[in-house]
């Protein structure tokens, strides 16, 4: 039971609760800015204005998709699904997950089960071979969770950071 | 050195030969159709056609490209590049290679080091502050290979596939 969450796509207006969620994690909190904080969101901040900019460049791209559960008038889950071409496989689509978040009070109601499954169902409408996603190594609870859901740890995950003074060390 | 070997963007008559590239490895060749196979390219079979619209969604869309490396007129090495927005990391752009392939017989000259390379310069003109990758943990060589060039295995790349029947079991 996933406790009347409703999928759909973010509007910008879900931006602030977004940011929040993806900065209520114990990486997350590295580096993120989330509404709030010194400088954060709403005010014009640099921090602000990119996450607007994102918003957009996302919102633009129909391969692109934000796609947020809400439950009773609050964004209490948010995941990036990304619909990308290839060579490979004979030529064909892949859809990758990234920054999965459930809000604290959401959880142990299998949200996250429903978000993802939401996320696979629009890959098979959108006629992809395979659904990806990278996790870190220090969430070990995620990688228990992707498997019980049918993803196979079978790749590295490899990350180059070109920015030293970005926040954080590793990514979601 | 790399021996006489320059990148630029791949046009539709290099098809061909990057396919051939993709399917001469060991993964590969469970997964690709190369042309000259029992009803491959260039005849007009599905495999072909899914190619060369798998190519023309790459073209058209400028946050892909398609990378190769050409040497005395042939291609021997390729990769994809893809450029990702995301709102994680204070809204910041990422790029993610995939496909990456060196022909036999350009191999031990640097070549791969040199297309990465290529890659990560063309991610920092597009401002993004991270590179990822997955590798097949049944490639050893390759890990090595990203781990010398700064590359660092901080996370499980993990893949759901949604289609039984569709060739192979994991991409590279």
């Amino acid at each position: 039971m996933t406790g009347g969450v409703r999928f759909r796509e973010a509007v910008l207006s879900d931006l602030d609760a977004i940011v929040r969620l993806l900065a209520d994690d114990a990486l997350g909190a590295e580096r993120e800015t989330p509404p709030g904080a010194a400088g954060g969101l709403p005010e014009e901040t640099g921090a602000a204005r990119a996450y607007v900019a994102a918003f957009e460049a996302i919102e633009r791209d129909p391969n692109h998709v934000l796609l947020v559960g809400e439950s009773a008038g609050s964004v209490c889950a948010v995941l990036q699904l990304s619909f990308l071409p290839h060579l490979t496989y004979e030529g064909g689509w892949r859809a990758q997950i990234e920054g999965v978040r459930v809000a604290r009070e959401a959880r142990g109601r299998g949200v996250g089960r429903a978000l993802i499954e939401e996320a696979v169902t629009r890959a098979r409408v959108r006629r992809c071979h395979l659904v990806q996603l990278t996790t870190d190594r220090r969430r070990p609870e995620a990688l228990a969770f992707y498997r019980a859901l049918g993803f196979e740890a079978t790749h590295h995950g490899m990350k180059l950071h070109l920015r030293q003074g970005r926040k954080g060390g590793t990514d979601g």
